[in-house]
């Protein structure tokens, strides 16, 4: 590697006994080991002091990481050439840093709490109504006329309250088959990914930068409605290209899913077009037109209608009041399981199975001590001895395996969770600011800002908004229990699975030694 | 407590990230808290840091552990009153000590590996014999005459070589019913202990001074033909007086078993003596004669006869040398269980239950986030979530107690063998200075030191000296093959024991869940 000097970007302060480095943001820190893993990378400060650092602690050094497999002229950040068309090359560029071997693991462990756009608030772009505290919901609430001909969404009552329309048959999309493509003769390489949904069984081809295209329209047209979760991070890093891909299909494919579940979502033209394109011009022609539409922001609100009688306003800042306690108490339940998550995976890849390993050497060790005595008819013993020690190390390996096959979903589940829980404080602005506007009323009405018929609007359209918020939040409450009892379920099965194939180990090992 | 300020005998470095404090030989430090366990004390040194240090690197307050329960007159140490009988004073103390609710845990984990008598070598009184390397096997080696009609010890050929001739119905015994005395008006107490052998069946009561003196006279009359294993650690300590008295009984018990699979030393008199005297005037009586017994050290060799041809030297001291090493390598091996066994164990009570009870935390506080949803029908979620959360609480408990049933046999039988290996040394080098007498034996003669006949006679000698260090040997061996086959059958039964445990309580958990 070239360059190895790295700018510690913040403040970390080590662990004591797990052998990491204290750094402080601005400092300059030598790379010496890149290929630690866990999101990890080994740095020897300016008093020479060696130790582990986050690898997203560091400022990132293309020209280091991309340098393999590609001509330096494309390594080195370069601005977009003029005219690059819909800024291509700044998207290329995402893709380019896929194949440049990163050096981090996959993702789990260290890696998993630190940064992570899937972790980061949903950015609704409410700097496009300028002003947004004067004209943010006021644009709907005080609309003259809503929408002209447009299909209206529908909320019904259902047994637990607002709930959005389904359909019949849910959608669902396979992301599969991850392929690399080239351009720019062969200097830029990218991958492509091809989604198949259920409805036409027809694979489309999509690469990251159309599903990061998607992902803002969905937020420009929704958001302020439902909340979007950011797209698996850009940042995603695995110690091999392979790792990587996987992981970043992995997690496109689970963004993919609770898109296609969501009704709203699911039936927008713009997410249809992104799953039923039929060619390369049916995809433009559709991207222009979304870009184009003006339906978007709190103006989603107006294509909205629910089939039950109109809310009191404290009613509905009640139910925003509960809704705002009950995501901020999950968004800690979220973050707890998380950290001690991370805690035991480190545990469970690092010093654990070092620790069985030892055991099972010590086990040998002192078998092949044992076979050197001389003394007749112990091969029994020293066999068994021996099985046992190899047993060990198996159950080391195993250890080490297993946060790959139970924990990892448990961890992913609760980092989509974070995700989307991170969306909710800004769908809960719009809400609040709202319904701050409805009592404003009389004073509106009394200097002559508004009229009294306007007051009422305003009045009707916030009931609108909070049977909305009910009915997404009844969608998160039933899609949470079945996504929580699925990955619970996963988690305990794999757990006892693996306590069961130990058990079996040692019973196996017990068996070789003779009865006495 | 009175004094709490305490001499540091050996450095000791601090285990970074281990609440350790390093300290070094002559400082002296403040005691803050006894009530650690596990073999630690927390102190403070002069520069204020406080953190752990093992107890046995500080200095023995006698006055500050023992104050508890007694008078301050009898807490001191105090010179043994003029002809007090049998130096009872002196033993006593020991006893005492016991009944003075020393501070720190039943001896595993940190306890386990620093000093410790049984992990020292045995005291072979070679300065009995005044200029050993002059007088020492030469006593025997030289002696004009041997034993004068005494009960001579036979060695057969077996099938693995030299054995010691076994009795027919194996002598053992168990320590029991520990039962509290005192005397001194109340002032003084001691502890009793039951020993039952199963020939006679019929128990006798022995205080550790007891078993102190059996060993000294074991060490005296065969010491240097058998290694004699030091009793249990004077300084075990618990945490309560009980544990203490358990643990010290449970050790008594094996150094008895172990003391009675030998048939040298359960058939010598002194041995019996111990477990049959039939009243106080029986053995006081016997006491005296074995005190006066002369047939010791060296000298035991003389009592033994090996029913074999003589051995060649150059043959003698290859089997010496064989068994040093094989000695030596065990001794490594036994050291390095208990290196990884005392880390584990400090893992499996320490950080491990601790992140499952995190886990099981974490899952029981977004169940109850889960409760305070409003939303109607995910009780069966919250409480399935909230047993399995409650399920690794369990496991945490169940991690924590493990190491008690079945690493503690483990590092038992592991510490018992590095105090019988540490025997070794002092047995082989008896047997390594008859091997250079002999080497010498031409030179001797030349010089007149002794006649030819005494030449031979040596070589002869020094022939029975290795058939009993090979039935010795064997004899171990026999018995570390029963041992270790019976240790790890123990620890792999209860390690699958407690794995199958988990992997049932999270059967249990899981089937909490509804399918979907």
């Amino acid at each position: 590697m070239a360059n190895k000097v790295r700018i510690v970007l913040y403040d970390f302060s080590a662990e004591p006994g797990n052998n990491e480095l204290s750094v402080r943001e601005g400092e300059t820190v030598t790379v010496t080991n890149q290929n630690i893993g866990g999101g990890w990378i080994e740095a020897q400060n300016s008093r020479g002091e060696v130790g582990l650092v986050p690898e997203d602690y560091l400022e990132v050094t293309t020209n280091s990481t991309a340098v393999e497999g590609m001509s330096l002229m494309t390594a080195c950040v370069t601005p977009p050439p003029p005219g690059a068309e819909e800024d291509e090359w700044d998207d290329e560029w995402d893709d380019v840093k896929s194949s440049g071997y990163a050096e981090s693991e996959s993702g789990e462990g260290g890696a998993f709490q630190r940064g992570g756009a899937q972790g980061t608030a949903m950015k609704i772009s409410l700097n496009k109504f300028p002003g947004f505290s004067k004209s943010g919901p006021e644009l709907y609430l005080l609309a003259k006329q809503l929408v002209k001909g447009s299909q209206k969404l529908s909320i019904y009552m259902g047994e637990v309250g607002p709930v959005w329309s389904y359909p019949d048959n849910q959608l669902d999309c396979v992301v599969a088959d991850p392929k690399k493509g080239s351009k720019m003769y062969g200097l830029k390489s990218y991958i492509e990914y091809q989604v198949t949904p259920n409805t036409t069984n027809r694979p489309v081809n999509h690469r990251y930068k159309h599903f990061d295209w998607l992902y803002e329209r969905l937020l420009d047209k929704l958001g302020s409605a439902i909340p979007i979760p950011s797209l698996p991070d850009k940042q995603v890093t695995g110690r091999f290209e392979e790792e990587f891909i996987k992981m970043r299909m992995e997690r496109l494919q689970g963004w993919m899913t609770r898109m296609c579940r969501h009704p709203v979502v699911s039936s927008s033209e713009v997410f249809q077009l992104f799953l039923t394109y039929k060619d390369e011009k049916d995809w433009k022609t559709g991207k222009r037109k979304a870009e184009k539409d003006e339906t978007v922001g709190v103006m989603i609100f107006a294509t909205i209608e629910p089939e039950a009688p109109d809310l009191d306003p404290i009613e509905v800042e009640q139910k925003c009041d509960q809704f705002s306690r009950f995501t901020k108490a999950m968004d800690d339940g979220v973050k707890e399981i998380l950290t001690v998550g991370q805690e035991h995976w480190k545990r469970c890849t690092g010093p654990l199975p070092k620790e069985y390993q030892r055991i099972g050497k010590a086990f040998q060790n002192l078998s092949s001590v044992f076979n050197s005595s001389g003394y007749q008819g112990e091969a029994t013993l020293t066999d068994a001895m021996t099985a046992a020690g190899k047993t060990y190390e198996e159950i080391a390996l195993m250890v080490a395996e297993q946060p790959r096959k139970d924990l990892h979903f448990l961890m992913e589940t609760n980092n989509e969770y974070k995700g989307l829980l991170g969306c909710f404080p800004d769908t809960l602005a719009v809400h609040k600011a709202g319904i701050e506007k409805v009592k404003e009323g009389d004073k509106l009405v009394a200097t002559s800002k508004i009229t009294p018929q306007e007051k009422v609007t305003m009045a009707k359209r916030v009931s609108t908004m909070s049977y909305t918020l009910q009915a997404e939040m009844n969608h998160f409450h039933s899609n949470r229990i079945y996504d929580y009892n699925r990955v619970m379920q996963l988690y305990l099965e794999e757990q006892a699975k693996f306590y069961e194939t130990i058990a079996e180990k040692l019973r196996q090992a017990h068996a070789q030694f003779t009865t006495m």
